[in-house]
């Protein structure tokens, strides 16, 4: 029994998306009904713009309003979406229009990928981490028993859209996370992205991403070009499981679960990057210079680079982790200089005492901003 | 972003697959840690043999049981097995093995589809339905919401071992409503199984498909070799819906709801096939012999043809709800000769006076055998 399927998507710059005079979402859904499901803060923001447009073109459409944050990023919540998917009556050609960050899009993603075993859904992310990262793959998760993501679907939107106008209404905090991402990437595959950040970071932050205008826009387009073409060599991480957009993903989602997700994920990826240069220059791997060079980055964008949680066990377990997760080998992705990295695959590739190292001289160094601690919630019960 | 993938399994004969000797199991899950999951009713014919398989070949594996009516397929169900899967330490490489029928691997198919965005499941089917149907395919599901299969997945197996021993436990009831999977996929496609089936039918029923031997190893192979063949030509039914597996399909899973699922599948499948030919005859699509002798198969099979809970209105609501499933037409499979069927496409190829006629003359006519009618079981909560 042979079993083939291709899917092709685009990720598109939408500028002035929600615009009542703008044709492309409207033309994107055509007749079929639609369930655009955004978060409370886009919906107090851009609300009335999303039902403008809505009856503006006559869609058949209505909107629901989604808790997204990673501590609501659950098997209940998706539960949730179903149901209202099925009382407002989507039917196999019905699609779904998550309008959010990363946790928005990944619980629309889920939710599409199960009803009536898939229907269509269309990306448009409102955060920096959404937009060139997060909101533009394939991946849908939850949260579940504790877990990172330990649920969830490779399952390709039928589109994406690129509104950077989202950026103005971010509060900094989220603008700094992203900036995690955008240095993620730079540091693995784009020395050019990096310096672009080095030099522009502060205005980018201090503007939204609106000046200075050219260099802004060509952080997001590198940004995004570089993540796709990460994702398309194995979009469903079935061909390698060495992955470069791995970086800072080692660690930090231990790290996220251990504060019951009160960590942001966007300062878990900084405090795991930050982690792994400093290993890499403890092994011989990175330059003082260049590991001096990616701490400040992070700190200048107002991004921890340690939190106390993070001791050894903690780093030891989530090794551990990693090999159940990638096929046996570590694969932890190490810094080898700015804009190329490398993978260390075996446990004794990664000495109990370099990382002990590591983790002391973090501790001792300045650690950066102070995380923003959202508050603890207990995971709702399923229902 | 193009996103291609290929997956490719089979289907293989693996008699005596239990046998403490047989390597079959053993070799195909290897060093794999592995979670298998069964039945109440599978766990106490066959759980000694399974735990002893596992012992014998030093599998890392564990065996799991969970309630498999109907009623269960529900997302709780798949939420505790993704729990106990998380408990027990599977890891991305890890194996879901479903023994049993086929709500058992549809709900071990959505797991396996969702940990960790996607394990490795091997299917097992135990009773007559899932050998020749529900267990062979790539898709899973669970009633969501009052509605049959609303959510679900195309997930294809790494393997599907047949071992057709397992049939000469199972109560004469679910060979019966195998039948009715034979029956269905015999009248759309192959006239030589429909004949072989009403020549042995009563002798395979009798015996438990162990005798007469070459029949009943023919009935099994044509079976499953047909199915494979229509699920092939549209494994994720995205490249039509006029889907010949469809027949008996129709109304029958709103007869399933509309009796909160106490009617078994097999029977509420029956029943549809038999108002489908019977509407064909009506409309002159099929000669009076051929639907005679199609009743006359599902009525010696011990099925029933007619329930009082279909009338005209019920009929009517799975029409419409066909369209809203079958991109836009109703696709109503109904045969026109043994072995050969057809679409109604268009609402107005099914006019409302030969459907009522065809459910007033069902109601009129012996209704066969009188359906299982399972205790009713309200959903369980989320949890």
């Amino acid at each position: 029994m042979t079993c083939a399927r291709t899917h092709r998507y685009r990720v598109t710059l939408a500028e002035r998306l929600l615009h009542p005079d703008n044709p492309t979402l409207a033309t994107q859904i055509g007749g079929r009904r639609a369930l655009f499901v955004t978060t409370p803060s886009v919906a107090r923001i851009y609300g009335q713009e999303v039902q403008a447009l809505i009856d503006r073109h006559g869609l058949r459409a209505e909107l629901v309003v989604l808790s997204c944050s990673e501590q609501h990023k659950t098997l209940s919540q998706v539960a949730w979406l179903c149901e209202e998917a099925r009382r407002r009556g989507l039917d196999r050609t019905g699609v779904l229009v998550g309008i959010g960050g990363g946790v928005c899009t990944d619980i629309v993603s889920v939710a599409a990928s199960a009803i009536r075993r898939g229907i269509s859904s269309i990306r448009v992310p409102t955060t920096l981490i959404g937009l060139i990262d997060a909101g533009i793959g394939l991946k849908g998760a939850v949260n579940f028993a504790g877990k990172k993501s330990f649920l969830g679907c490779f399952y390709p939107p039928e589109a994406v859209l690129i509104d950077p106008a989202f950026l103005r209404t971010l509060p900094q905090q989220l603008l700094r996370v992203g900036l995690a991402e955008i240095i993620k990437i730079a540091l693995v595959c784009d020395a050019e992205l990096f310096e672009l950040v080095v030099a522009h970071g502060a205005d980018l932050l201090t503007s939204s991403f609106a000046a200075p205008g050219e260099p802004a826009k060509r952080v997001l387009w590198l940004s995004i070009q570089r993540m796709l073409e990460e994702l398309e060599q194995n979009p469903y991480e079935d061909r390698t499981y060495e992955r470069l957009v791995d970086f800072g993903h080692t660690v930090s989602p231990l790290l996220e679960a251990a504060t019951d997700f009160t960590l942001h994920h966007g300062e878990a990826v900084a405090v795991d990057m930050a982690l792994s240069a400093t290993l890499a220059e403890e092994l011989g791997l990175l330059s003082a210079r260049d590991r001096g060079r990616i701490l400040a980055s992070l700190r200048a964008a107002g991004l921890p680079v340690h939190v106390s949680r993070l001791d050894a066990a903690l780093a030891g377990e989530a090794l551990r982790e990693a090999m159940r997760h990638r096929g046996g080998a570590v694969n932890l992705v190490v810094p080898v200089a700015i804009g190329r990295a490398t993978f260390l695959k075996h446990p004794s590739e990664i000495p109990e005492r370099a990382l002990e190292a590591a983790i002391r001289r973090l501790s001792s160094e300045p650690a950066g901003a102070s995380p923003l601690m959202l508050p603890a919630l207990a995971e709702p019960p399923l229902g």
